[in-house]
């Protein structure tokens, strides 16, 4: 089949791990990436976990060979709204030189083409330069939460030299870019809650605290007039920027059309953040608290005039090297409960968190990466610090005891989380070419 | 048929003004009256409007008598949140001395009891010792946006010595009470908008404004510390309370077991508001700026990791004497303008809004209410201020030059705009003695 065409296939599956009713996709999914694996002449197997399975595939484990670990996932993020779309999410369009799904850049499309440029390898030679072994699992989006324990009991079945992962961005104008820092996450869910029920506002009103409006102030408490955030201690643990990281996001900056190209991007007029930083260290090297969702009362058409009993915010923060998420999450309640004034009542539940990671693009395996992105896409890589999260590497890290290397195929456009994500095909089959040379280098590397 | 069957029947009409879908509901409803005041000997019809039809009905005009136009509404508020009632809301249920169902006591139990005693003294005496009008509309619970129109249309018709009505409550402990003053109300939507659409919080986070945290910001920014409102001149044209009032505002509290009983009533733990007032003064005579939904981005099970493109709260401010509500929303408009920062386009509507209203409760009809209230309760009525709104009080005064005397009959734990809104069928069936004092009363006053 057409690399394409298998593309389509895997796109298709509704693998949405954040809803418990779309298990028996993620189950299909992971057996149709098994079959896949199998057909192209690895060994792979389904594993189930007590969540989302998990799908390994190895070749033989050759002692005279290092061992590269490619890490995917096979779950996506829900897809609304779903009015945004202009295709229906799990129907693949192609369009354009780009394919338009759920999941076509995230991370699908990425994980599919290291397993396409293996099966060339083989289909051509036989065999491969390195030792590989897919790890594919189906709760990234959810913060991985049965990952570390399956490392722990297949710790041996998958020692490595290192991990290999395609689940990042190129740098703004699609150019080839290796990233080095992931942002850490750490999620929260506020609800305050005041009166027994929802109040007629005109006769409480006035004498009853307004739950909505005590979040509000809760919120806007998070952060000054400059956004920085004014968690006590929240900045206390972030590394500073080595001078060779600050140059790096200059020459980023310098490559991609700086903010005008984050503002295209984006669809916003302009900018704003903390002082002291460019937009590209704002993203990629500065800790954040985000408010992902709020609701509460009347959401209804019209007006209805009550004060309401409940109102409730979903936050994130993004944490950078050296911060502990436990520690954010737990000086973040500490403070929210300080600023909570008397009448209501403020329950906090902490959801997924995952470290910061940190790579070294220097490392011998760094530079047989930058070479694989240079040969395949024809530019020389620039240096990337993601505002993403990918909490698997610092567990990676600690578990197996490796590197991480990242090596993102997305296009910066691809809609990532967002309606109508797509990925440029170009960089679907150059992220084949991709896996055959990094494979190659990686061999030499050792 | 029994008073509480006609109650029941009156109640099973699900004549929610505020949502469109329901306008054969309220056509239903309206004609059902028409009948009802047809059959008790009135001359009764519907009048279609742009929007809900109106229901007047009256007696031959006997020019020796005085005249009293009863007002009323039909159409009742959504009943959501649905699972918070015990039985569904348009399903009447008589429990303990009480009638549950959406609209038991705004507005449908109290019009119908004046109907009712109306149809009384007429079947026991062929007459009334006044001419009556009932005016009974559809519109109340969405400001009563035709009824002006309609009075100016319908002036000669409609000419009248005084209008009465039962739309507030009781004092606590269902203890009787004048209410000679309501507070205005002013609604508002805002929605703030950012990026073209949802984003990654990730990849945007901390370059991006917030369209969920501006918001809070600018909620935040409503009120200060201590519950004052912070919106330039917000209470500038505020009617000072008299020393009686004051009085009047203690007997109440002393009555009524003060801030305990409304603590009971509200279902929380303790009552806040602004500084130098008492609760009762709070609720009654003070002006207020409340949250009554807000929404934004993911609200869904779980975590969806975005920056949300918009964020929107739907807000009312109840207004006292002589607060001008477009005054109001103007001051509000350019204040919370002035607080949006950049990067974030703030959208605002403004929706219905109505005058607070005053009138003398040491007039001569004013003391006929209240001989009424004690007639029918066996208590002298307490002088109370409703933090509710009334803003067709406003217009009556304006096109047909008269006072507005306010008997309210509901409960006062009858959680209107509530779940499980409930009437206390000893208060609907003194409603119906009440009138019939009430009519004797006010033939005498004149």
């Amino acid at each position: 089949m057409e690399p394409l065409e298998e593309l389509k296939a895997f796109l298709r599956f509704q693998s949405i791990s954040t809803q418990p009713e779309h298990a028996p996709d993620l189950t299909s999914c992971a057996e149709w990436l098994r079959n896949k694996l199998m057909a192209i002449g690895l060994n792979a197997k389904v594993h189930a976990t007590s969540g989302s399975p998990v799908v390994v595939a190895s070749t033989p484990r050759d002692p005279a060979k290092r061992t590269v670990l490619i890490y995917g996932h096979y779950d996506v993020q829900p897809p609304d709204p779903l009015q945004g779309w202009t295709t229906p999410p799990f129907e693949p369009r192609v369009e354009a030189g780009r394919i338009y799904a759920r999941g076509a850049a995230d991370n699908k499309g990425q994980i599919l083409a290291h397993i396409l440029g293996v099966a060339e390898t083989l289909g051509e030679k036989g065999s491969l330069p390195v030792n590989v072994i897919f790890l594919i699992e189906g709760e990234e989006e959810i913060g991985s939460p049965n990952l570390a324990d399956f490392l722990r009991a297949h710790k041996e079945d998958l020692a490595c030299d290192l991990v290999a992962i395609s689940d990042t961005a190129m740098a703004p104008g699609n150019q080839p870019a290796l990233t080095y820092a992931l942002r850490g996450i750490a999620a929260m869910e506020l609800l305050v809650r005041g009166p027994a029920r929802d109040l007629h506002s005109g006769l409480f009103g006035g004498a009853v605290a307004n739950p909505a409006t005590v979040l509000a102030r809760l919120l806007a408490s998070l952060h000054d007039a400059e956004g920085r955030v004014l968690i006590p201690g929240f900045y206390d643990a972030v590394r500073p920027l080595e001078p060779w990281e600050r140059d790096a996001a200059a020459d980023l900056e310098k490559a991609s059309g700086g903010d005008a190209a984050i503002k295209e991007l984006a669809g916003v007029s302009e900018l704003v953040g903390e002082k002291g930083f460019t937009t590209i260290e704002r993203i990629g090297a500065r800790p954040t608290a985000e408010v992902n969702g709020i609701g509460g009362g009347y959401q209804g058409e019209g007006t209805k005039t009550v004060l309401p009993k409940e109102a409730f915010a979903k936050l994130t923060f993004r944490l950078v090297a050296d911060q502990d998420p436990e520690v954010i999450l737990t000086a973040a309640e500490e403070y929210l409960r300080s600023q909570t004034p008397p009448g209501v009542l403020l329950e906090v539940v902490t959801g997924h968190s995952g470290d910061a990671y940190q790579s070294d693009p220097h490392s011998p395996d760094g530079l047989a990466a930058r070479k694989a992105l240079a040969g395949a896409f024809g530019a020389e890589p620039l240096l990337l610090r993601d505002g993403g999260s990918i909490p698997i590497l610092a567990t990676l890290k600690e578990i197996l005891g490796v590197d991480s290397y990242l090596l993102g195929l997305a296009n910066p456009d691809s809609r990532i989380h967002s309606p109508d994500e797509n990925m440029l095909i170009e960089n679907f089959l150059g992220g084949i070419r991709m896996n055959r040379i990094l494979l190659e280098e990686l061999g030499k590397a050792g």
